[in-house]
């Protein structure tokens, strides 16, 4: 069984060597009390709570799930104690503001929380998760009454919030909505219909649920112009702050899943619940969009955090179980026979969950500093800023989203195979990793429309190519930088360089071909997105080994161990795992005909 | 839920027009009955049983699983009496011979009803196909008297069989088991010892179970040259093939997996039980290699039937879900929305399963006719012809079972996939082959063991390169072949010859580096398995299309369609799959220090 310890050398080496957090945070409005001393004490706390409180609820949460009685949803044993733990100490609050409760720390705090939080027990950590996503909503979009009512009892962790857009019908293709709001005499609606795969829709660790609601209302055009946002409470709001009358918003069921058993998927029925319009009308999936990016970032984490623990798990199995012998020679004399650390393959599939858990780390942590100083330019009304950033997160949302689930499931099998066949039984806990990694890939936009936002959307449609030069060019230019100052790192930037151009060149031939063959969007788009997120992983890389060296040229007191390991990590990286962007490479670029050339009704015969 | 319909319309395609079985059958001793008709009639039977009996107990069987109760298993509602159905029709001694109560018929043919049987319900046909372990065993190192013993009862299928090797401290490793055996008075052995990860180790299904068993004799060398073999029934064999008394073996747990839950997978304790020598003493572990190969290939059939039953599955949602429009344009413009087959991503995923399932099952047909010629040496005594088809089997053993198994559980993901959020959900059934995939790349040595069963053993150690260059020259004699007849397949043609150059290259290079670097071949093995089934694959593919482009040219009053639909399907494999072959040549071929550089203390820091 997998325990989680909380990666806090990683995270500082990334903090602080890589990133230069503090700095960062020096020059953010809501930053200046993020200083070292106390992004180091928060880590700790964070970790704490993570190690102690909430991963030992993992297994256990699993083999119990949740249960559906008189319409009311219990948690596993030991959640509600572990959320008000959580609560107490102030953690929902952690990047939101002061007014309403929060502790208006710089976002990519909020992010570091979740990477553990998520690590140690990802099913618990989609309670907290998915009111995030309502109170960023309700702080965008809503009223100050609709704030003052809604966001402040969800910052303090008191309510718990939902995102409702999925219907029976349709997920990806929410044009399809067909639940409808219809106008109550006092300026407030009526919401019908039906929601499905609503996580967090009904539980028993807050007082109440602000449910978000995507709706059409009477008038509403067709298709996803006529989508609209209401707040839907399970419980009406009283005076002063006191709960009113029991909305008619229930939980129909809950689904039966392959894994995040803990974690609650309802069926959500409104029957004429009351609902507030929150936002302009038939604007409700711009709303969505708004936000999407933060969700989809939260989904990358899971990659990173199945990586981690999958990794930690398979780390001290290999050092523990003892098969066979080295291939080069008997490396433990005295016993039965050697660890399998000691073995080439075990140790591949090893190194492939560290590069990717510690790779894609880094990736996150640069999109997080991209969310802050996004958010930077939205307190500050200085819509270039915020543009400028909103674009940035924009193309690396869908590559980390799409490659970091899949790597991560990817790597979470690899933990499984490392067990051997233990692997397979449940009580080493190994194959639970995997059965609830297994969903980062599908919600939240599977990694089908990632790839699509990214070539077909951010890519293609809305900059003409402009998202990959853009980000290319920081590549290239931190290439250069290497070429002038790493001797030892030659060959890594010169390969960057390649990666670029090629990322360019195979960008213009799609974008040319397109033009007259619209399918190639969806058919080259899996393999651009797989490249794409290779290409990223080499640049994470590539910035951790150059600050490893430039720490161990430093020399000091410390041990360079660490630094060595980063070093060796990117070897393995750059070796063994970018080789994989030359398939994705030559398929994308094979013709339209190889996978529409099919016809749709010679897909199968008698 | 997926509703399995056996691909008979492929493999009429592949044993008629691919791989000429009829000839074949002719050629070989045991294979006068089986006449074309003959085999079209066992086709239809068998596929009737699959689809109508044993099909629709796969969900049900996951649901409720198997227990354990006062030491006796109960297998899921129905599993008795398709078990009995399947018995009646003969089909347990299929490919066994006349005079121990089988048909007779070639062993290939057995493999086509473990196909079936293996995709209708994979947990079900693991009794059945526990017991080909047993009997095989008993067939080849046997006393005639061990023979009409348990070879008979066991052929009837009256009797269960299972193979007991791991135990808990080892699984690839036997030279590490502690069962031992004691010298019994009437010359039978005292068997006492913990197995674990039996499959069939104990249920309802049989009259008696015939527990084939590694242990010690007392005086036995350490390692695994002192492992010898023992049979150790559940029940005594009494007077004329009555049961005798209970023997001392009994399950002491049933395993709680993440899948197969159909299967039981027991520990078995045996307590002193009664067991008699099988083969020669200490000579235990070769003669469980003899069958080795048979075991794997019967694992690799589970990656055939995993994508097969995900594609028929997800196929049958993509055609009748509707999401957006097609990038191209509407393509159903009275609906309201484009069904899924519309959409490039989800049709490269669906191609993905049908090239790893048809093109799979094309080398299992190939490998079986493999297995026939070489038992054909054995009951011609033939040595040279025994050695030289068991050589080809044993090179494409460990690439089928490795790769196709990895491949089957990416198609079985991918049908997930195509489901979205959905196939997250047990009732739609996608993740129920998901989780049943999942333990074919552990069991029968996991991926890791045939990667270095091929690279290590089969291709470096027993044939010095020898087995790929002989694979590759029947490549290239069939590729020179397409370049004089097949002016369309020229392009293919040229690929292959250039695969085969690069896999002697490859294959040369780490001969001659692993000479002083040892580590290479595990380090290399596991990129080198996957070039050699991405390889294989063209292989199968380039085969298939020469014969549908062969039969197009005939003309003739059949419909075209299948054929066309075979070339579209290789077009895709060749542009879409085989590039991942580029990756991994790269990978294989760099320093081993990217993998063993780490030091082994250093994989992880506080």
């Amino acid at each position: 069984m997998p325990v989680y310890k909380a990666p806090l050398r990683d995270t500082r080496f990334l903090l602080n060597e890589v990133f230069d957090f503090p700095s960062h945070y020096q020059n953010l409005l809501n930053g200046g009390e993020a200083t070292p001393d106390m992004v180091d004490a928060i880590l700790g706390e964070c970790a704490k709570l993570c190690e102690e409180v909430i991963a030992p609820l993992y297994h256990s949460g699993d083999e119990e799930g949740c249960h559906l009685e008189n319409g009311e949803v219990r948690t596993p044993a030991g959640f509600k104690e572990a959320y008000d733990a959580y609560v107490a100490g102030g953690w929902q609050g952690l990047s939101h503001p002061v007014e309403y409760g929060g502790q208006g720390l710089p976002m990519s705090l909020g992010a570091l929380k979740q990477e553990m939080l998520g690590t140690a027990n990802w099913p618990f950590s989609m309670y907290p998760g998915l009111s995030l996503g309502a109170m960023n909503t309700v702080m965008q979009h809503g009223t100050e009454e609709q704030k003052h009512t809604y966001l402040t009892p969800l910052t303090e962790g008191r309510w718990g919030g939902t995102m409702c857009l999925t219907e029976p019908q349709c997920g990806t293709d929410l044009g399809q909505v067909k639940t409808r709001a219809e106008t109550n005499a006092d300026g407030s609606y009526a919401i019908t219909g039906t929601k499905i795969f609503i996580s967090s829709g009904e539980h028993d660790l807050t007082e109440n649920i602000v449910h978000i609601v995507l709706a059409r209302l009477p008038d509403a055009p067709k298709g996803t112009r006529g989508i609209s946002l209401f707040i839907v409470p399970k419980f009406l709001p009283g005076e002063a702050g006191s709960l009113g009358p029991r909305n008619g918003v229930t939980c129909g069921a809950l689904e039966k899943k392959m894994g995040i058993k803990a974690s609650a998927t309802c069926v959500m029925n409104f029957d004429g619940a009351t609902g507030y319009l929150i936002g302009e009308p038939n604007k409700g999936l711009e709303c969505m969009f708004t936000f999407m990016n933060s969700a989809r970032i939260g989904t990358a984490i899971q990659g990173v955090a199945t990586a981690e623990l999958a990794y930690q798990g398979a780390l001290a199995y290999a050092r523990e179980r003892r098969s066979m012998r080295a291939l080069s020679g008997t490396k433990e004399p005295g016993e039965i026979a050697d660890s399998l650390m000691h073995h080439g393959d075990v140790r591949r599939m090893l190194l492939t969950q560290k590069a990717v858990a510690e790779g894609g780390r880094a990736l996150i942590y640069l999109a997080t500093q991209y969310a802050d100083k996004m958010i930077q330019g939205l307190l500050t009304n200085d819509n270039a800023e915020y543009d400028r950033w909103d674009d940035k997160l924009g193309f690396l949302t869908p590559i980390l989203k799409g490659c970091l689930t899949e790597l991560g499931l990817e790597s979470a099998n690899l933990g499984m195979q490392v067990f051997g066949g233990h692997g397979y039984i449940k009580e080493h806990g190994m194959e639970q990793i995997v059965r609830d990694a297994r969903i980062a890939t599908l919600y939240e936009g599977t990694t089908g429309i990632q790839a699509l936002d990214l070539l077909g959307r951010k890519v293609l449609l809305m900059t003409q190519g402009k998202a990959v030069r853009d980000f290319t060019r920081q590549v290239a230019k931190f290439a250069v930088e290497l070429l002038k100052q790493e001797p030892a790192m030659r060959g890594r930037a010169l390969t960057l360089l390649r990666l670029c151009a090629q990322w360019n060149l195979l960008t213009l031939r799609i974008a040319l071909t397109a033009r007259k063959q619209r399918d190639l969007v969806s058919t080259a788009s899996h393999d651009y997105l797989m490249f794409s997120g290779y290409a990223a992983l080499a640049y994470s890389w590539a910035l951790q080994e150059a600050a490893a060296r430039k720490r161990l040229r430093q020399g000091g007191s410390e041990s360079s161990d660490f630094y060595k390991a980063k070093i060796a990590t990117s070897d393995f990286y750059f070796a063994r795992l970018l080789p994989r962007a030359k398939g994705h490479a030559a398929a994308m670029a094979k013709p339209v005909r190889s996978i529409m050339g099919l016809k749709t009704e010679h897909f199968a015969f008698d």
